[in-house]
């Protein structure tokens, strides 16, 4: 039986308080032994990855502190719990399932009277046949032309990792020749948002996607109507143009309004939901079933290393203690994810709701307040951009914010230029490094403008490439790190109360039932 | 005469410190107090703009105590010495003459022995001529053939505002028929980039424009051949399809291979050059050069607001001081910029890089250090997409995070559906004005995980609309609250000494001339 609670009362966490031990990274890291370093702190991910440490404010004592840490939580046998089908979403009583959507890691889960793995295998295969038909011709618009565009009506976890997803192997199917449609993406509210999209794609052959776990989702819903009333007055046959994927139970199941109905559960929370039918969906119209399958099997094979007791073996067990112990001893707030491809451009931006809407919590899953910092605040950009922008600041601001990083050997579209000697990716390669050492043992200056103080903690995930496979097994990782650092903080990482009051106060705006503050601010904008 | 002091020395600084008073903003923003203090704490911005800091947790006694502060350091007067030619930027001995590009704030400029608003104008106008012919067909491609799209090679600064200007206004240039090309941009030296931009556009009809202030940024160079491999292997007059933005002393401005070149200078930073040739080119070719003189219109009347002593009446100066405030007496170490518009999506970006990498600094305007906190961590995402993602954690995290909203009455292109009574933009209004209030009044309930504590600040900027003159002040109101914190702080806004060290190692990496952690890093991507 695992028992939760809360960090600061556990032994484990006392010592690694008191060990009092600090890592002075510029040393570490300076001469042979940090090319020693860099050699030993690293641990093998699935599809050809490597988590690497090196440039973190650990050592052997820390590390140990840490595993005691991971043991006294009892990260794994939580997670064990977890897919094994307790009922690790206190607040909201629900399972936690998402890694079921990729792979079996525990025993058969049943619940709603049905095996769980089954029916999300199900609905992918559901998915698969549709996307089948829809790219050879079966399934087409009421003229009998084929779709060539698919669009994501969602918003939160329904479009940023689909989004980020798509994102992330546009280049890499159109090299592969296996980009069957494009995406768009519609998600905010702002009506500017669904009118240019719609503006910009060849309405008559675009098949949408409509993803509301609820079926309530008021952006959703509200964008669906605007892509009903375009879809309208273009002449077209509504019904031919749209799918949803939602839960069994929501409204939009029964509807007829729609070409087909994939299915996800609450079992699934939206920012968990890429590798459901809400990223199944339209990944799968895009780059074909058997790519959204290989997406699958690289989360699937980082799951598989998550259940490691041993911290060394189990890099998002290990990447989720590090976090901690930077947040909580060392006290950093931030965290900055810095992808050296430009194809994961958005990939922070879901990482930043993955993490944020988890973990960005003051309550126990008890509902009890904690005494300690819960998640930080997580951003980024690609590199080498950033390093055009912010990096003046990680580099020499007051603050320090620890840093992830994520680079891979090889570009995806292989069409390269050399410039003084060397590819562009080879310089894309080469910052990332640089930067790692320039973060860590930073340079002395008598200047004191032109000096830099290191000691800046980041660490490295490097890959071959960005493939279906590693994409999956990167999305795995972070998630797995959430949870992990949840299970650590003692909070509840599957629900997310604090985005309610806006919704009651923003319906209240609508009905016109507002006082004080809120009717002055409502009349500003003519509401 | 001005002078020049840490913010811990100053007897106001001082004064601020030992007010202790912390406003309590449940109780101030709840009830009718809660209307008045909406209405009142309200500033006119230009292009019919407000800015309302309300919610801020600030008031009268705080908020004189904030006066004295501006004073004491001088803050209108430093902008005076900076707009009059003062050599504000130390640590390169350069004057600062962003706001020059789009009005006359006070004496005439004179330096390299030329009339710096005549030259600046000068470039505009002939921006605007070139732009003019490539609109009208008088430029053409060697085969005569009108260009379409025009594509911005640049990273930075060079990127970052003009990128984020050009989404800004895209919808609404489209729907005012000023839309002459479409725009899109090459930045990272991730080959995948420059690639996945040349396989979308038609190379035939574009035209580029490189943007390089000292001629020798290598991911801009790299970059540049890239795209002219690209458009000799399609048979294409290179010359035909090039222009350059640069200094006059770079090597660039000198070069035969383009079309035309443009020139800004070393007084104006890059992440302050939106509003120079390097934002102008690209902008007059997409939406006219009327266009872009509307944008700066809105940025130099908005400039013009901040040369006013009274806070109360200096939207940006009252800005920056609440964000020392928050910084440095309340220790809250990010900010959240928070558009409620998708044509912001990029702004957020912009400011990231605006602010970060002026004020993320250490070291005084003299090269000492500085005991005190300087520039926070800036980021953001449109809302309502933001609300549901990281919202829950600015809402119930441990970290108080402050949050600076922006939005509009009316949406850019004006198409909208009415769903529950309720227009789309409506809806969008209804939600930042919830927000506000939800964020500073939060709420009480028994279940501690659905308890809103409340007590997080936000300001908002509140305009009619998303136009190129409202652009163009929002731009200079963040400018110059970033330009006034870094007279607050002492610290030099304008060089970035924080870059260096890794381009120096990263060429390092590329010459094999590596050892200890940078060899094994190198190793690990085969360079």
């Amino acid at each position: 039986m695992v028992s939760w609670n809360n960090l600061d009362t556990l032994a484990s966490y006392k010592e690694l308080e008191d060990l009092g031990e600090k890592v002075d990274l510029v040393k570490v890291m300076s001469g042979e032994s940090g090319a020693e370093r860099v050699k030993n702190y690293t641990v093998p991910m699935a599809a050809d990855m490597n988590y690497n440490y090196a440039a973190k404010a650990v050592n052997e004592d820390i590390l140990n502190a840490l595993q005691k840490l991971a043991d006294e939580v009892g990260c794994t046998d939580k997670f064990a719990e977890l897919y094994n089908g307790a009922v690790i979403n206190t607040g909201e009583k629900r399972l936690v399932l998402h890694q079921l959507t990729r792979g079996q890691l525990g025993e058969d889960v049943i619940a709603d009277g049905v095996n769980k793995r089954d029916f999300y295998v199900a609905q992918q295969e559901k998915i698969a046949e549709f996307a089948a038909k829809v790219h050879n011709g079966e399934i087409t618009n009421a003229a009998g032309e084929k779709f060539n565009t698919v669009v994501q009506i969602g918003i939160g976890g329904s479009d940023l990792g689909p989004r980020a997803m798509y994102l992330a192997l546009e280049n890499w199917a159109k090299k592969n020749d296996t980009l069957k449609m494009e995406a768009r993406f519609i998600s905010n509210v702002d009506p500017d948002d669904a009118a240019a999209v719609l503006n910009t794609i060849d309405l008559a052959h675009s098949i949408f996607v409509l993803v509301s776990k609820s079926g309530t989702t008021l952006e959703t819903l509200t964008n669906e109507s605007f892509v009903k009333n375009a879809l309208k007055e273009a002449g077209l046959d509504v019904s031919k143009h749209m799918i949803a994927v939602t839960s069994e139970t929501s409204p939009l199941a029964k509807s007829s309004d729609y070409l087909a109905a994939f299915f996800m559960d609450d079992y699934i929370g939206g920012r968990f939901s890429s590798t459901s039918a809400v990223g199944g969906a339209v990944l799968s119209l895009a780059f074909g079933a058997d790519v959204f399958a290989r997406f699958l099997d690289g989360a699937a094979s980082e799951d598989k290393l998550a259940v490691n007791k041993d911290i060394r073996q189990n890099p998002a067990l290990l990447d989720a203690l590090i976090g901690v112990y930077e947040r909580n001893i060392l006290g950093y707030g931030s965290t900055a994810v810095l992808p050296y491809s430009q194809a994961l451009s958005r990939f922070p931006a879901h990482l930043q709701q993955a993490d944020m809407e988890s973990n960005g919590k003051s309550v126990n899953r008890f509902g009890e307040p904690v005494n300690y910092k819960t998640g930080p605040m997580i951003f980024g950009e690609p590199g080498t951009n950033g390093q055009h922008s912010f990096y003046q600041l990680l580099h020499q601001g007051t603050d320090i914010i620890p840093l992830q990083f994520i680079g891979f050997v090889d570009s995806q579209i292989g069409t390269d230029v050399v410039i003084q000697d060397s590819t562009s990716q080879q310089k894309l390669c080469a910052n990332v490094a640089a930067q790692i050492v320039a973060f860590a043992c930073g340079k002395d200056d008598e200047n004191l403008n032109k000096k830099f103080d290191g000691g800046r903690p980041s660490s490295i995930i490097v890959g071959k490439q960005l493939t279906p496979e590693s994409l999956g097994a990167l999305l795995s990782h972070f998630e797995n790190k959430i949870m992990f650092q949840g299970f650590i903080w003692n909070v509840n990482s599957f629900d997310q109360e604090g985005v309610q009051l806006g919704k009651v106060l923003a319906k209240r705006v609508l009905a016109h039932d507002t006082d004080g503050a809120l009717k002055v601010y409502s009349d500003m904008f003519n509401i």
